[in-house]
């Protein structure tokens, strides 16, 4: 028996970058939160403090705001490619390399009704994201979004469970269901439109969740998932979280009122926890795509 | 010389309430963050755990849940007016109620373009916000909006100030300008149609920000808040908190590039605080209007 | 009528610090987050963007860090009353200046039972607070503490309070009582003794926590500032704000079981608010202390 | 080519029970913050809301806090054993539950000297954490603690690592090294006595950071997990994530000043991440155990 080293990796997390495209009157602004990190060959760092293989996280972070200067962001899988890339080829003892970004989306202020130059708003919590894993020669790109916060008023039911000694919880063929939708997807290669493309997908997924009448909050996720692969042959598999964000009808009969689906309370926690990969039978292995990518099952 | 019991108050915090308009196909959403605060004589329970005259701070939040089931919620700031107007007339010795409201934003979602009846996307961090201090007869109600921020990419410069021993910033003529904008107005009189007022308020803030060539995030303020006195009359006070968001540029020269302001990280702490009042020379007393308003000069 | 420049402050704010005393061998380690703020003359800055009297946030964020060389940091409410005076005294048109320090408790680590030289691990949630206004030739000092979270699990009673239509809690004589107390405390005078003062107010607050048999949370509440104040002389004023962190029974009687104060479920929202003022009725007029010092009534 | 549901699982997240064990004067505290998922068969209610299936999230928190009751907590680990066996033994279509916990800490106030009976305080933001994964007839447990903040303020080194074109980091011999440490153990089989093991494993996770002599963290990282590993052979691995919290020295030579290691600041992000496994060469099959845990390599 002896003791030894697995898998590790190291970088550097959570590199804010702000990018102003002003080459024109009217400019552009990419808000980015940028992670790195490097996989291969540091044995000797771990075992006995030798650094010679330990290209600095410093460096890591310099190398992201020098490359957003030298070759622009563009779509944020094209940027994470490019980082990744320079990383496994610029030692022989980095195998592999995982970018993750996170981009803020912002909106043009309007000034009577007209998009402002180089005055922006900021449009909430969603992001979308994209975590690129280059792996020797290969690039596998995972994109998606987060944040997303989605209710329906209606056309939701619940009913047809199993009732154990536990359950107590009632039927219904009426509630509100309501999530937040993070999600994530794997394409098929490396080398596709991907602005385009988040954008068909996000709205693809969106669209869905509006329309599909709800008989389970799995149902309305499986859906989503479903009519994004269909309509996007370019990808493989999606990945999504939608957690059950619960809203409960408050009692009112002690106060002599009704309540016909009128005044919800909305709990913090608990929250249902939903979690599922809607594939293709024929998807590509996904190598190391899904390596160290929180939450998901 | 005795120690004595000082100012007081005590409700229930952060209600949680989300209220479905189904009167028709066309669903209508409010969802609300609502904390209720009760002043009067409560000595006894301070010194001698008599609660004969505390309404418990279950029943404010029931009362909360049964008005919105009673008398919907309408704008935020006739819901709290009813609410604290409720409290203080049902008890001889409560004197006075402070109601705040946080309204959370929603946008319909669009499927194929159309806005859908009753599915919602949560439209980001911004809130509306109120509150109303009943006082007696009395109504003082302090809207406002918090979570909003605005960056400009350009139109802001920054010298001419003074240089102690320990100032070494450089002065400039181009910066990024980005700041999370916390304003509260208070209103002259209670009886206004609240809605179109904060839209109105809030559009010429956000305008006057892209508009306005800065100098200085003071200056900046100041013309939001004098650009909103001008156009609503209504309006008494505009109180704003406006931390300077620092954006910096990054050093790019020992990679051999140049960064004509394209490039910038951005730090979370330490941030700049601006804060000021703009308010009518002529402006009726506040009362108790600002009285445990958190974050403000 | 005229639209007019009212009270208003900037400076820098959560300025991290963290000061390695290393005169010996045992290190001490001082880890704080200071925020600055400025009062006097600054109506150019905001009327016209002119900043002639605008000392940079820069600089004061420079001066706090170049002070803590120069000087070491002490107890936090002298390190405050130095930085303070010093702004004051620079310019002219500076009349005040407000310092709020919060002081993160770190512990040695244990090696064999004893205490490291220079290892430490961070002691949690709590921290120490002050808040010290300088306000020409005086100074005014608020001590506290904030994210002390306490728990009694029986000793606390609640019965009592009068019914109206919204009532339908149920009165107990054993309940679970917990809270996270922030206390802000006004000393008299700003020349004390302030660590071993902070020391005894605290233990003064807790132990009165833990012995009280409790009524009501406002009476808790109330005799622990009268502890303090009875004990201390130097104090003129507590302020505390005590949530009430509700814990529910859980009702376990549709599995057959009982639930004898054993099982319970503790939500996040909503929460009681409790806050109140204990004073000396002799107390010096506390001018600037409590201007701008959030969640207080 | 077909769209097919891959990997599933659904539960009950962030169930916040506490227990207070009274059969004595003196009492106990348990707090937890409980999650459950269970996996099997759920395809029905993806492919077409048939729910049949479907235990409800809502059962399982019910069990949760009926399974307190009836058999109290005791250990973490055994309290998720026993609730992961009974789901996976409840219906035949589940094949597998993973419960994951994380314990607050409490300590029991001091009132002169003495530890109360009944009253006590919140220790901080360290947790106690497992994620037991029982899979038919087998469990798998793995148990950990996050939230553990360390520094060192001297004892640590930094140099010899290589430098390519965006290196501009100066090399050091004496450097702060602080650390938030997230550990996972998982130890062969799954009938130990978990208290003890956890205290063991803890302490000599934090006096190995303590007493090594740092080169790289990744150094100090893997010397703590070889150090569990010898100490305790019921441990196969030890996994750990170990962000670099920078803590960077001020330039004060502006002000004429030295700072010989004295005085830093703090940033929040960027901060390295540094993340292993230190295992036994021998360890058995993991099998599902580290399936969904979140931020590993």
């Amino acid at each position: 028996m002896a003791i030894v080293l697995g898998p590790n990796q190291f970088g550097k997390a959570e590199i804010r970058l702000v990018h102003v495209d002003r080459t024109g009157p009217v400019h552009h602004l990419t808000d980015l939160n940028v992670s790195t990190a490097l996989r291969g060959d540091f044995a000797a760092a771990h075992l006995t403090g030798d650094n010679s293989h330990v290209l600095t996280t410093d460096a890591q972070k310099n190398t992201v705001y020098a490359f957003a200067r030298k070759h622009g962001i563009g779509q944020i899988e094209d940027f994470a490619i490019r980082l990744g890339r320079h990383f496994v080829d610029s030692f022989p003892w980095i195998d592999g390399a995982r970018i993750e970004i996170e981009k803020y989306h912002w909106n043009r202020i309007l000034v009577g009704g007209t998009p402002h130059d180089h005055a922006f708003s900021r449009a909430g919590g969603e992001r979308r994201t994209t975590v690129v894993t280059v792996d020797g020669d290969a690039a596998f790109v995972v994109s998606g979004l987060a944040g997303l916060v989605l209710l329906k008023s209606t056309g939701s039911e619940f009913w047809g469970f199993p009732r154990d000694d536990y359950t107590t919880l009632a039927e219904t063929t009426d509630r509100i269901l309501a999530t937040e939708v993070t999600a994530r997807w794997r394409y098929i290669g490396a080398g596709h439109d991907f602005g385009p493309l988040f954008d068909g997908v996000r709205e693809t997924l969106v669209s869905t969740f509006a329309d599909v009448h709800s008989l389970a909050l799995q149902q309305t996720l499986y859906r989503m998932g479903e009519a994004a692969l269909t309509a996007f042959p370019q990808v493989a598999e999606v990945r999504m979280s939608m957690p059950n964000k619960h809203h409960f009808l408050v009692d009112l009969e002690p106060f002599g009122l009704d309540n016909p689906d009128v005044v919800y309370q909305a709990p913090d926690r608990p929250y249902g926890r939903i979690e599922a990969t809607v594939l293709r039978d024929d998807a590509p292995d996904p190598g190391p795509s899904w390596q160290a990518v929180p939450g998901f099952c």
